[in-house]
């Protein structure tokens, strides 16, 4: 099994990317092993029973799952390459708070303005969304990346703003991240993006689009079918 | 400001003892400021902005959020006293991953159970809850704690079973914890509220019950309500 680095994944899905990110930013040397998850293979349920999603990262035969927990094990297993993390406690804390507040609110409120079709419950979660969001542009003002002059932790999870959030615009027929009220995250998320590493493994667009848009087509099929 | 050490807390509130549990354990002094949750102190509001909500540690004049957050800054600023991770990232990555699967799977999955007042549906959210217990009764398998031989990280954040799952057992009126189903869970349970100094720093269990009686009818009263 040796100390094997495998990762099982789906090129479209931004949690993954967190974590290719991740292992490339720290020059670890990885096999990419596409999932296709309309036919979830045994390795993948092997490896995750519970949640049976990707990305899994396997480690010497162990598999670690869940994006930000799989980034803390990156930067502990190899903590001498590029850091993450601040060695501040608080920075960390700051850090780990902020992801967890980009998953919670501004993801989760994104697909839940994404998910309805129309009308004045739209505006509203659309609205929230961005209040959420505001709370991010505050975050980075002043700074070249949320974590400082160098892309680090907290820019890897809410790498999905400027991207994944744009395909998911055009999927709810709706604006979120407006540059005229978002001005430092539209700036971070356009420098973000230029960096070669992030820009040579980022999908297509059109891959998103089409991978958010069979997503969002069930979520809605099956609110539908609720009694 | 120097380094004083404050919490802000509730006592009946399981994410605040936690923390109350590490700084103990970690044998760190600290002022213990209770906040009255009817009527937020300006202290409160200025410190947690975003959710308005304890627990709040604040080291130096700085806040910390979110119990697990919180946790983590405890580990890393004490980090010579009474370790609460392993040095190894895998366990490291596998007690975050449970203490996150106990808050969205476990705490979650019993407080929709105790929401709901009975028939089917009742039923089969205390099963959902009862099966993703099921997978932390594996973890227990062969260890007197989760962390092994002394309690730590994973022991505090999934704390709340033995002793405020059964609060909210009496308020939802139901069983979830089967001591036939689940006895090594129930026998952690009860080792873990023996120790000294988690048994000296729990509130009363007609406290809690309270606590979560206030909670569940303003849950159930804003469903009533919901067009």
């Amino acid at each position: 099994m040796g100390d094997k680095v495998k990762l099982i994944a789906t090129p479209e899905s931004l949690p993954c990317c967190r974590v290719e990110w991740a292992l490339k930013l720290k020059g670890v040397d990885y096999e990419y092993i596409e999932e296709d998850l309309r036919n979830k293979s045994p390795l993948l349920l092997d490896s995750n029973p519970i949640h049976k999603k990707v990305p899994v990262l396997l480690h010497a035969g162990k598999p670690i799952v869940e994006s930000l927990v799989i980034l803390e094990y990156i930067e502990e297993t190899w903590k001498d390459k590029y850091p993450l993390l601040s060695e501040d406690p608080h920075e960390r804390a700051m850090a780990r708070f902020w992801a967890k507040f980009g998953d919670e609110k501004c993801v989760v409120g994104a697909f839940g303005a994404a998910w309805l079709t129309e009308g004045e419950e739209k505006n509203k979660a659309i609205e929230s969304a961005q209040e959420s969001l505001a709370f991010l542009e505050k975050q980075i003002q002043g700074k070249k990346y949320f974590e400082g002059e160098q892309i680090g932790f907290l820019d890897l999870a809410v790498g999905w703003i400027p991207h994944w959030l744009k395909a998911l615009e055009e999927v709810g027929e709706m604006k979120i991240l407006d540059a005229g009220r978002f001005p430092l995250l539209h700036e971070w998320g356009q420098n973000f993006l230029e960096i070669p590493l992030i820009k040579e493994s980022i999908p297509p667009r059109e891959k998103v689009v089409d991978y958010f848009n069979v997503g969002i087509s069930y979520m809605r099929s099956l609110a539908a079918n609720t009694p």
